[in-house]
Parts: structure tokens; C-alpha cells; sequence
């Protein structure tokens, strides 16, 4: 549903203007990539409008975050950057912090909540950062790089609620609108906001019609509560960590509310489908939240019809075994993947009959197992558990089907 | 092992010539993408070297076939064209011929083996081919395409032995080294060969010193026992099933002895590996035989030290269901899934014991089983399988010390 139908939305009294982003750009040109911006006809044809992906997952640390980072980086005094800068995050702002300093010879010193795994510590480490464990909670972690960053006298690098940070992500949208001029609507996943606050500005001076939406998982709705004045609830565990924030930003908010459109919410199903279809199609990985913006689409297909649309596939740092995961349930969503239970009569010949018929119908036998003491058949029943992988739904049914012919019950779990 | 010392290499003689390679591309270029050649800068601080990686898995058919089947369709005469061609491929070549034929008008037959995954054969229909599944191997299908072309009067269109085919695939040699003019060694998988005799022309044209090196699995060394007069087996089932090919073109040998330096064959371990990397790494899925050329230098480290390397990730045509097993392998590889057998005491309080142990020492469990019956302990003693998650292999060895110090025998399986 539209924002605000009566905004002028021309960005007028914003504290981020168009010459900001101008900046930036030339601020960060000689350090961050110039991603590629393709059309994928086969994702256009899916969702039945055309699709440009604008590739930030490739990004030297797999985020857009380097953009607004380098860009404040590089506005600290000479004094400041000796002091060195602080900056909360277990995240793609933390790796675009920790890289850009070390390039720069200025320390940087990241706080991170407690749990947060490894392997993100370690990606920071690489870039050289000093990264301290604090607060159980990324809300306590931001107020102990606040305290201690004042304490020691280093600058906070905020992930958002920054003009700089904000100017710096904007560009996206300067290098989207010149390698394709055509676009008419850009998508765009917002956690604190900073990224589609950035990418507005342009989009909006450039093409006063152009259609800005931002994305939302369903779990985590804080700027679609701040906006349409709703009180969801945010809570659980997304797939799109990178957007997962409780508290967008006051300057951020104020850029969405007159130069967004519409903000729109995705379910961690549509999060999963989107990443599987840019992996199987598009042989490329986004994390859950650059996935965000194609998983909007998948979803609102007509809303979308017959546009020339831009997606920011914002990073791609997402764990292998949560890729692994997300390919196996598509699988299963797809009906290539299926577990069935049969029951059979405990007699010899039982398990070769059903091996026999599931071969014959071409249905390749991944796992088996046999469940006796803890079904609810009688005593002289069993349980045959068989993980089949199949063509597709149509081959699932005939072999479910065939099965049913023959006289065994099976049922999908 | 270098392939002929003596050879003067200058490609004098042989039935592919520059002209060719630069007439190709003329013919593909208003419909085969240029793709990126980039840099990875962490692929070569692993590998000790600098790494450019061309992208022929964002090809619209997700592989550089199109190149070759492109080039040998703008070729055929307006007759040839209205009889249509036919080809024997189960993978990339066909949807190449396909997809061009199809955007030509001309008609498109491709042959399968029996046994061909129905993904491949949708695909392949997708792009408008009648696709005949004849032929128990790839030899009797390739067979049947010739005997059933020729009744037909269709055009067969060889995946490799064809100076056309090869000059279109050398246009890939053309943009890299236009790209990235410093390189100064090509690592290029070898299946019939097509692809690295196409590349090895301008190349070797353009620079007589630049090394050329072609990658083979070891489950299938025609081309290396071709060269080297070796007769190492060729079987099994190779996760780089696009370059499984038992006999080598006749035309792309010749070439091959004549202009490249040397053969190097990978294990499936590495081609896994390399793979995993490209997913983790470079967020881009290339498959088995796209991954080949980097499994050689990950597998000869100190063959390509301080190299400039180019690598083509040939194709990204790869089941979603075999990345998923590749990226948990991987994982179980780097200590990072582990699966343990711990002998239990059979009382109760041993799993809340053992759960407690690997939770304080931040082991995340994944999947428990509990077996009695059929294991090898006394009657009183029960086996617990945990699959386990930890950070690394030194995180895996603190939880195993851990359950060492309280008494459990904890072995890896």
C-alpha cells in the first residue's frame, strides 16, 4: 500500500541531497567496484516483467555496505583517523569498516554481540579489525561501541543513521539508472534504511515517476511499522539476518516516508525461494537479504507486470550450510525431494517389492529406513521410511500412483 | 609434464588458423554475451598467484557451448538451415545448439542417451529441440545421431570435433587476453578438447610464451593418455561429467600436442573443493568441469607460484541437489560438521551429560540417533551418533579433548 499518496516527494529540506551522492561517487570511485547491472530474461519471464540484478554480492566483501563505508572513511580529519573509528556489527558493515580502514592505515575496532559465530568474527579479524565481544544483544553491542568509542576517543561508524553512510550507499543507484536508463521501478531491502534512503535520492531527482519499493522480511516489519503507523511484531530467527533490525534510523525513517512508495513484507518462504532461484538460474549466491528484493517480486507478480525493474542483490554472505539447506527444501517444495512412509506387512519380499516398483518407476531411492517398535501399526506391521528423488511433481504423483496400485499405503511427511 | 618439449608451437599447419578465431567472433557477437573476466584476489592469496576468472557460467545458457554452436549455425547454407540440424549431447552443447537454432528458425534435433536426468531433457525442450532419447552410451547415441542425420538429411552438429566449433569456442582467448593483456598462463578443462584447442590458437598467436595448460578429471584421462601415450582407465562417475569424455576429438588432439604445454588431471576431492570455493568465495556456482581448471591450481600451488593466471569457469550447469552435498562435504571436511560415536554408559542422565558438555563447549548440535541393538558394546552400554557443528577443526579438537577429560570415548566417523 502507498506510503503517503500526497507526498511531493522531491526530497526538498532532506538532509541528504542529490550532490551528496555526487560525492560519494567520486569519493569511492578508485576503491569500489563498479558491479555489473545484467538483465536476467529467464527471472523476467518467471515473474512476467523484465529483471535487472545489480550484482553487489560481488563486491570485494560481498556487500554494498563498503560503499557507505569508504565514503565516511574518508570525510575523518586527519586527527580522527589517527584516533581510529568504532563501529557495531556482526555483519557486511563490519567487513566494509574493517577492510576499507586497514586500506587506509586506520585502526578500527568492531563490537560485536556475544554468539556471534566465528566464521563472522574471523572475516573481520581478516581485514585487520580489532573486534571485541560486548552485549548480549545487538542493541546492547551498539551501546557499548557508543560508550567505549567515546571513552577512547574513536569515531562511531553507524550502519545507517549517518548522511555519509547514506550518501555512500546512493551511489547503487547512480551506477543502476546510467548502465540502464529504462528502469521504472527499483526494489530495495531495507533493515535500518540506509541503503534505500542512499539509493532514493538519485532515483527520485533523476525520474520524479520512478517507483521505489522497499522490502521487509515479514519477522522484522520495524520501518513498515514506522511508516504505516502498525505495531507487527518482530521476532524469530530470518533467513535475511542482514535486514534484521528493530530500530531504523531518524534520519533514515524521514527519507522513507517522502521519497518510498511502498514498503513491502516477505515471508522466510519466499526469502528461501528467491535465493534457490538466483543460485539454479542465476548461478549466483545472495544472502537472505539480498535476496529480499526478488523474493518481493516472486510474490507480488502483478503488481509488478509488465515493468522494467532493478533489483540490488545487496550481499552474499550467507553460510554453506544454509545454502545447503535452502537448495534441499526447495527440492522438497519442488516435489523432487520427498519423504514417504509406507507401511508394509512384516514379511520377507516386502522391501524388494517397493525397491522393485520405485525403480521401475524411475524414482531414484536417496535414503531408507525401518521404523518397527515405535509405529502405531500392529505387531505384525512395519514402517518402511524411504526419501525418494523424483523429476518433478507430476513424476512424484505417478509414483505415488503406482504405489497405490500395487497396494501399498504411502503417504508424503 | 610438459606435452612436447621439441614442438615449435606456432600452430603452422594446422585446420584452425587465427582468421578463424576472428572471424567467430564477428559471427557470435550480436548474441554471446562478452562476460566478465575479473579478478579474485582471495582465490589467489590462497593459491599464492594472481587469479582472473572469466565467467562463462553467466552465459544465457549458463555455459561458453553457445560460442562453438553458435559460430557453426551462422555457417550453414539457407538449404541446411531449412533441413535443420541434429546433435548428441546431454548437457551444455545441446542447450547451446538449441537455444541459437531455435533464435535462427532453424530446426533443432538433439539426442540423449537413455537415462539422460529429466532436468537436462526439460531443458533442453525448453529452449524448442525434439529431443529423441536413443542409445544405451554416449558412443551409441552419438552413433544414432549420425545414422538418423544423415537419413534425414539434418546437419550433425559435432560438440567438438569441428574446425568451426573450435574457432568459436577460441573467442573466449580473444576477450581475456584483451581484458587482462598481463596473463601469462590459461588453465582451460579439456573434455573432446574443443574448447582449449579454440583458446590455444589466438593465444599462442598473441603470445608464443604463454603457458597453456589443460585440466582433465582423473576418472577420465582420454586426452592425457592421447598425448602422453599413457593408457591410465577411464570409469566412475565424476562430478565433472561435462568434461567425462572416453574419446578425444581427431582434430582437437592434433591441436592440442601441437600448442599446449601440458595436462594436469584432479581428483574428484579437488574438483569438489574447487567448487565449494567458487560458491564461498566468489559467490558464483560453476560446475564440476567449470571448477576443473581451478582444482589444478589449488592442486599445483607451487607450479603457478607468482603466475598471472586466467581460468574460464567453463559452465554452471550443476543440480542444485549435488551443491548442497558438495557445500556439506566441504563442511565435514574443514571440521566443521563432524559426526561422532560416543560409547554411553546405559543409564539414565548420559545424553543430558553429553548435551551439557558439547553446549558449554559452543558445539551446536545438528542430528542425535541412539543405537542399541546392533551395536558391538555390551549389553549395558549404548552407542550415541551425534552430528555436530563447530567452528574449525581446532574448535572440533577442544570438544573432542572436552569429552575425553569428562570420561566419554568419543570417536570422528
Amino acid at each position: 500500500m502507498p506510503i503517503d499518496p500526497e507526498s511531493k516527494r522531491m526530497g526538498a529540506n532532506l538532509p541528504v541531497a542529490l550532490g551528496d551522492i555526487n560525492a560519494a561517487a567520486a569519493a569511492i570511485r578508485d576503491a569500489v567496484l563498479v558491479t555489473a547491472c545484467e538483465e536476467s530474461r529467464t527471472l523476467g519471464e518467471i515473474c512476467g516483467c523484465r529483471i535487472w540484478l545489480k550484482f553487489e554480492n560481488l563486491q570485494f566483501t560481498s556487500s554494498f555496505k563498503e560503499r557507505g563505508a569508504l565514503n565516511r572513511l574518508r570525510a575523518l580529519s586527519p586527527e580522527e583517523r589517527r584516533r581510529g573509528v568504532i563501529a557495531m556489527s556482526a555483519g557486511n558493515h563490519a567487513q566494509g569498516v574493517a577492510y576499507h580502514g586497514k586500506r587506509l592505515g586506520i585502526p578500527v575496532t568492531i563490537v560485536m554481540p556475544i554468539g556471534t559465530p566465528m566464521v563472522k568474527i574471523e572475516n573481520t579479524r581478516r581485514h585487520g579489525a580489532d573486534v571485541v565481544i560486548s552485549g548480549a544483544t545487538l542493541e546492547e553491542a551498539g551501546e557499548f561501541a557508543r560508550k567505549h568509542g567515546e571513552e577512547q576517543g574513536m569515531t562511531l561508524i553507524h550502519p545507517y543513521d549517518d548522511p555519509l553512510i547514506i550518501a555512500g550507499q546512493g551511489t547503487v543507484a547512480l551506477e543502476m539508472l546510467r548502465a540502464v536508463p529504462s528502469l521504472d521501478t527499483l526494489v530495495v531491502p531495507i533493515g535500518g534504511g540506509g541503503l534505500i534512503s542512499g539509493v532514493a535520492i538519485p532515483a527520485r531527482a533523476a525520474r520524479p515517476d520512478l517507483q521505489i519499493i522497499g522490502v521487509e522480511a515479514e519477522l522484522y516489519p520495524s520501518m513498515y511499522n514506522a511508516v504505516y503507523g502498525k505495531t507487527l511484531p518482530m521476532r524469530g530467527d530470518t533467513l535475511a539476518e542482514g535486514i534484521a533490525v528493530k530500530s531504523p534510523g531518524k534520519i533514515t525513517t524521514a527519507i522513507i516516508r517522502d521519497l518510498v512508495d511502498e514498503i513491502m513484507l516477505v515471508s522466510e518462504d519466499q526469502i528461501e525461494r528467491a535465493v534457490a532461484s538466483l543460485i539454479s538460474i542465476e548461478k549466483t549466491v545472495a544472502e537472505g537479504a539480498g535476496a529480499a528484493g526478488l523474493a518481493a517480486v516472486m510474490a507480488n507478480t502483478e503488481w509488478f507486470a509488465g515493468r522494467n525493474v532493478g533489483l540490488i542483490l545487496t550481499g552474499g554472505n550467507i553460510d554453506t550450510r544454509l545454502i545447503a539447506s535452502v537448495l534441499t527444501r526447495e527440492l522438497a517444495r519442488e516435489g523432487r525431494l520427498t519423504q514417504l512412509a509406507i507401511d508394509l506387512v512384516d514379511r520377507p519380499g516386502q522391501l524388494a517389492a517397493v525397491s522393485i516398483l520405485l525403480a521401475e518407476a524411475g524414482a531414484n531411492i536417496i535414503e531408507v529406513s525401518h521404523q518397527r517398535t515405535f509405529s502405531d501399526l500392529p505387531a505384525k506391521a512395519t514402517l518402511l521410511e524411504v526419501v525418494i528423488e523424483t523429476r518433478d511433481r507430476a513424476h512424484l504423483d505417478d509414483v505415488l500412483a503406482r504405489l497405490g496400485a500395487a497396494g501399498f499405503k504411502a503417504r508424503c511427511v
